[in-house]
């Protein structure tokens, strides 16, 4: 079908890092963001991830992206979501667990910067007091002029909203777990 | 900082296709179809793609999923966004074009049925009469009960939100556009 079709690529006269949010109480926020992982490899970008909160259950992102090595990297730093029913883990071990996760974030950018990095759930995290506003703006501030930082996670801080380009709200209008689906493979984790 | 965490794997008793419909005016309806796509990866998903009114505007998952074939596969189908400004064709070509793609699709499910069938920007075809209702609930009907159907795209259909099982709108907050930033590649396309 695409014969006849002349395809474009498209290269913006100024690259420049975009900061973006997606957050809301729907499906499709961490997602979202591995699909941006996916498309900058088109691009040849390379994009780390780290997720916040993270770590107990697996989620098939953890060896999808291993196909997508070395451009993308995860790491998961997390024992759980914080204060959900059956997570065994104290707010003060959860909170140490983020602290590390920064310092770990600090390092990258650094050390091993990418095109596009991803904080997964770090929304979440600061509304959590994982970790504090002015430790994400920190990071926002670190990170070099071209490099795209992608946040997400439910209950984005207005501060951060304010400076961002482009904001999502994933919001639900239904979600199969009302209807007792239990959460299924490759949809849901 | 994962050496004491025992890593969970749910298996939930009962598999079961969803119905997952991704719409809205905001930022992240097509990623989070490709990150399921990816996340589908970890649990050794077959996912197919075919993309609706696309094809004429090189975007990065086109080579990124190719890191995940065989496993991952995707066809676009279009001419581009019909009726947006600087498209050449005429409807009746889009419409074509979209038909096509209905006809790719049956044989797929037919054929080489996959775990996930993706059909991004379906919703915006159906809404731009490139589709009827009826085609859709046919694709609806004809897939298997396993199978996983995400649907993309603005404006998704009412009777398609009520039979669906999990739906989210991706509202806009705000967008780089907005500031005439332009679209940077691995984010907006």
């Amino acid at each position: 079908m695409q014969d006849e079709i002349q395809i474009t690529k498209y290269e913006p006269k100024k690259r420049q890092g975009l900061i973006v949010i997606i957050t809301g109480n729907g499906k499709g926020k961490t997602t979202s963001a591995m699909g941006m992982a996916l498309r900058g490899c088109g691009h040849n970008l390379k994009t780390t991830i780290v997720q916040f909160m993270k770590g107990d259950l697996y989620s098939g992102e953890w060896d999808g992206v291993e196909r997508l090595a070395p451009l993308v990297s995860l790491h998961h730093t997390g024992k759980g979501f914080c204060g959900i029913e059956g997570n065994p883990f104290p707010h003060s071990e959860h909170r140490k667990n983020a602290q590390d996760a920064l310092k770990l974030i600090k390092k990258i950018i650094k050390e091993t910067p990418p095109d596009t990095l991803i904080l997964d759930e770090v929304n979440n995290a600061l509304e959590l007091k994982l970790v504090d506003l002015e430790q994400v703006m920190e990071i926002v501030k670190l990170r070099p002029e071209q490099m795209h930082l992608i946040l997400t996670g439910r209950d984005a801080h207005p501060d951060l909203i304010a400076l961002a380009d482009t904001v999502s709200e994933v919001k639900e209008i239904k979600h199969a777990y009302r209807k007792d689906i239990e959460p299924q493979p490759g949809i849901d984790f």
